[in-house]
């Protein structure tokens, strides 16, 4: 059977076609999809040796170097032991480099979250619940073997919740959540954060123990129980501490002022700690001076072990702060790095990348990792093109694990303080913004200050949502109160401008413009009816109440004519004709009057009442065109707005709605029989046009003359 | 010397016209101050016996008869004996009359209000703490006398607080913080309420006595914990109940029914009350059926007393809470009145007024009042014009506490509870809220919804608070999700409208105008900036860099050209004029184009280079119309902004900006040399003739041409 047979390959080949269409289709979404998730296979297959891997080799090994003693530092902030710091600052790396969408930024410690991590394993893990079994270790009694296997467990753990948190949001695309981190509450909170820092470690600096402390003001108790223990001072680490800052800062101070003659800068933390490593082994300092030193550094890498999740419940609220604080300051900098080398910095996939960091750096007992700002500015000024760099640092790092990591074990930890310490001084410049904002904006002031007390007196996590809240409450404050302003017509134009700014420009005789400069929402509802009666000088409770009273003093009339009608139609008295002659003629006068009041037709005779007793205002025009969106009370007030003036005889006219306003007052039901559309107007002077076509040429013929002598009702 | 003596009076006589001057002016001043502080000195004097009277004793007689049934019922809610529930009804309203400044609100006990210092009082005084020291009283050991003193207490000093607050924020000036309570959110509180009303009475319906519990979630353990104990029913308490219900109902819908008829609504609560209490009397109830009693109602008023400041410690957040609902109903109810009587409320003397009768009845035992609905529609829709009615109201109860008070004693406390619940009938109905809101407006009924769930789950203070939070939220969501738009022009007019919307309006060709719907602030600036890249459709990275690769490409090209210019000089080669001809041909337009870019005058060449790429836009215009204030992040964005659609030869104008933002700006540093003011307009199509006055004629030499032909772009 042909026809079987020849409509069988032609449908065929439409199938082919359908499908090889859809394949078009969507292979490249498939792909797209599959680039986005692994932006590693985007890059580096196009990886150019010759651009790029020199640029990449120079600044891995500066920033490795750099990884070394940051990461040993910032493994005490986070109260693990110093190699934990180092596994942070490989693993996480290395997935990063799969993940991540920004080329500039290095992964690893940093000294916030550290401060972060810190304060959860020393809440859950105090030394006191670790008394010693055997007394021959000589720290008065601490288990210390158990307490830090513990506190590595408990960062691990956390890590990998912060890391779930991150990547659940990811998914979710809600990268959008970091934009409640203002920049001037992100920088507070450094500062405020540098602050907890700084009291974390300067136990090493002089060489004391203090009491631990938990919960809010716990800093301020931390800072009196040091001063209490200042006569206790072990003056071996204080003399440690001395030399190591003098040399750290000047050689830092060097750096700084020679930046573009030094082809890199001078590794001074590399050398400082193997300074202190050799004096401090040579000279004894552990044994003869008592001071602190790092102690035992284990040889390898610890296969990887699942976290324990029965500690998820008391460290939830713990590793959200962390995630949202980590996320918050990678984005930060990869947009900036973005922007200035010409990329784009997927906000999502970055939450995506540095939650699978975290996630997998838990697994080998990292602790939670983000973007450090000292070194991503060195991985990007030594030459860093990718993230190559990052791998190539973290193989200096392994290396230093693998092979160099038992040599640190005499390293005064005194001498990782310092480090700690230069290392903040980008963050106490930041109480340079005080002066700034000052002068350019003092709300954003008074949130950095806010943030920075709360950050200070109630610690990371709940000084962050605090201060979150304040900044949102910041936004409420602004929008509720506004600048209303009646609105004049600038000579000439179409243009309604603010009548207390601008003098040049004129009210126009009868109408009122008037504008709120915010959205009228329900914080803000009440205010604005009030300025509108107070600006417009109607007072439309007595207009109502005489309004009333008129009519009910009518009715009582009508009534007693009607009888004395009554009567006089009895008597046929013969004056009639005069005195109705005078009403017949108020009340054409009238109805002439309401021939050109298209819209408020039914209330045309109550409006001369209105007109004689407020400067003969007919018409009030509310602009709202920096509405953006209504609620409930505001189509409340509007209507009582429309209904109060209407009975006083004045039209309301509303202007230059956006039109997602003007559908969310059809959708609330706004527009009625008694409020109809045609009493929308797209500008101000197209409502001005509307209410001098019919109010205007009643006392004035000439339109154009109205606008010229428009400064009289300023009268 | 005459001098002297002529010069002498006359300076009297000029100090003496000071002083009348300041008196007159300051003696209104006064007047109107001492009025503002005392409302009844402007009414009272002038209260007029013939209009008035006759109005207010009915209508005072009639919340009399409510008051009674309401106090005792609502003292049940309180936790405190009935009669202090008549003392509630008594004490403030004699304070608010002299005042408080609606005339048609009638002060005292109300359901709500009752129910959170109920919450306070079991909380503070559980019957634990009071074990019985004589077993005779046979009630499982509870020192009923002990703990209802101590209860009392607890009430008294709790209003005696939430007073102080409420003139504190009435003398600050801070009666606007009721806007936070935005319509959706006081009634979905109210139906949360009503439901804890519900719970807290199911008890004596069943005439059974479950456990306390207090913190969120206790409505829910309290409910399982009645349904276990059901099985243990008071057959008796619940026929007395199921009976008077019945009743209740039956004569109230009868009273609505027939509303236009009755001179009054039949007082069925007063009626049943003492129905109830001669049957139970006569019946023998309480020994016969163990139906639970009102019990010992001591007689005659009670000397004040101090409250206990040693309990406002513990009570401060709840205090708190009362004052702010309690104001929020009474500003609400008065406002109400206020507008449809035509009087002036003033919030914040309602605050003070509020505040003393709260403050005064603490001191009298009295627990916290505010205006309550029921009672308020009918003082006012009995007559009642003034605060008269309430004074009469209250000598109704004074004589019941004085003279009849007694004779309820055994009155069955399943009644109350039952009065209390047909007295809900108006808040549940409040769950027709959510049909209505559904289709007016969904956020505002997420908002309800959302306050109805944290106050039933939360409690009422924590909920409160949690849902104002919500609320306030809700506003910050509204503003994350802008409609971000493209202008163009209405053919005809100087209108640029949304070309999304409106399809006749016509884009500039080369010029976008962009507008977001709500103000540009910290938490959506990024999006803002996304969607103007997005929506203009120039991949500004991408221009970048290829500018930059363009740039170095040149500099390359030029050393390149330098070295060979260098050899070609050595060789006098002939054929240069040929290629350098071409090149200057090039510069020569590029320069002609210069002349008419007056402010991007530095990067004209530049600006070549961007228009071929991206269909020749060559001018972004932000309106700004929308914007209410800027902050640091907006700054910072609108100056990228500048900076990178200059750098690939874009000029970018901001338009519609009000005078505030203005302001903002400049404090905040935004104008400087690249971003001169000029760059300010008024309106969009201001910027859009400036735009087109310095790019157009080069393209396009007819203005008005290029306005018609404006749909080319769209391509």
């Amino acid at each position: 059977p042909m026809t079987w047979r020849g409509s069988r390959p032609s449908f065929a080949v439409h199938r082919v076609e359908d499908i090889v269409c859809v394949l078009r289709c969507s292979v490249p979404k498939l792909k797209r999809s599959v680039l986005g998730f692994l932006p590693v296979l985007s890059w580096l297959p196009r990886y150019s040796l010759r651009d790029n891997a020199l640029g990449d080799l120079t600044s891995g090994i500066s920033v490795g170097i750099m990884h070394l003693p940051q990461g040993m530092a910032y493994a005490l902030l986070a109260s693990v032991p110093p190699v934990f710091g180092l596994y942070t600052s490989f693993y996480p790396v290395l997935v990063y480099f799969i993940f991540g969408t920004s080329r500039h930024i290095s992964i690893g410690t940093f000294a916030v979250i550290s401060i972060m991590i810190g304060s959860v394993t020393e809440k859950l893990a105090p030394d006191s619940n670790f008394p010693s079994l055997n007394e021959t270790n000589g720290t008065g009694g601490v288990d210390l073997a158990a307490r830090d296997a513990y506190r590595v467990q408990i960062a691990a753990s956390t890590t990998v919740l912060c890391g779930l948190f991150q990547i659940l949001l990811g998914m979710m695309r809600f990268g959008f959540v970091v934009t409640y981190l203002s920049e001037p509450l992100v920088r507070g909170y450094m500062t405020g954060a540098a602050t907890h820092v700084v009291a974390s470690q300067l136990k090493y600096v002089f060489g004391i123990d203090p009491a631990r402390f938990s919960g809010p003001l716990s800093q301020v108790y931390l800072l009196i129980d040091i001063c209490r223990l200042l006569p206790e001072t072990n003056i071996g680490a204080l003399v440690v501490s001395l030399v190591a800052l003098v040399v750290l800062i000047t050689v830092k101070e060097l750096n700084t002022c020679y930046e573009k003659k030094l082809p890199m800068p001078i590794p001074i933390e590399l050398i400082v700690i193997i300074a202190a490593t050799l004096i401090s082994y040579y000279g004894d300092l552990n044994s003869q001076y008592n001071v602190s030193v790092v102690g035992e550094i284990p040889q390898g890498l610890k296969p990887p072990s699942p976290p324990d999740i029965s500690l998820w419940g008391s460290v939830v609220g713990d590793a959200f702060a962390v995630a949202i604080v980590g996320y918050a300051i990678n984005i930060s900098l990869g947009k900036t790095f973005g922007l200035k080398h010409g990329y784009k910095v997927d906000s999502n996939q970055e939450l995506v990348a540095l939650g699978l960091s975290n996630t997998a750096g838990g697994f080998f007992q990292c602790y939670a990792v983000t973007s450090s700002l000292s070194r991503s500015l060195i991985q990007e000024s030594t030459g860093g093109k990718t993230q190559v760099a990052g791998v190539i640092s973290s193989v200096i790092v392994l290396v230093t694990v693998l092979q160099l990591g038992t040599l640190f074990e005499e390293l005064p930890k005194a001498v990782l303080a310092c480090i700690v310490f230069v290392n903040l001084k980008g963050m106490f410049r930041q109480f340079l913004d005080i002066p700034a904002l000052w002068k350019s904006n003092k709300v954003d002031l008074m949130v950095w200050l806010v943030t920075l007390v709360c950050t200070v007196l109630l610690n990371l996590d709940i000084g962050l949502a605090a201060s979150i809240a304040f900044s949102l409450l910041t936004v409420i404050f602004r929008s509720q109160l506004p600048r209303y302003s009646i609105l004049g017509r600038v000579p000439g134009t179409e243009l309604y401008l603010d009548t207390d700014t601008y003098e040049e420009v004129k009210e126009i005789p009868g109408v009122i413009i008037f504008r709120s400069s915010t959205t009228m929402y329900y914080t803000n509802a009440e205010l604005y009816l009030d300025a509108l009666l107070e600006k417009s000088g109607i007072d439309i409770g007595k207009l109502l109440m005489k309004k009333k009273k008129k009519d009910s003093e009518q009715k009582r009339a009508d009534k007693k004519e009607e009888k004395r009608a009554k009567i006089k139609a009895k008597n046929q008295v013969k004056h009639i004709t005069l005195c109705s002659t005078g009403s017949d003629q108020d009340s054409e006068i009238g109805s002439y009057g309401d021939n050109h009041i298209t819209q408020a037709a039914s209330t045309g005779s109550e409006s001369e009442s209105g007109k004689s007793a407020d400067n003969s205002t007919h018409t009030i025009i509310l602009d709202l065109s920096t509405a953006s969106f209504v609620d409930t009370v505001t189509v409340k007030i509007l209507k009582n707005i429309f209904r109060d003036y209407k009975e006083i005889g004045i039209d309301v006219y509303l202007a230059g709605c956006q039109v997602c306003v003007v559908e969310q007052l059809s959708i609330a039901g706004f527009f009625c029989e008694s409020i109809p559309k045609s009493c929308l107007f797209a500008t101000v002077h197209d409502a001005v046009l509307h209410s001098l076509r019919v109010h205007g040429d009643k006392d004035r013929p000439q339109y154009e003359c109205v606008l010229d002598m428009s400064s009289t009702t300023k009268m």
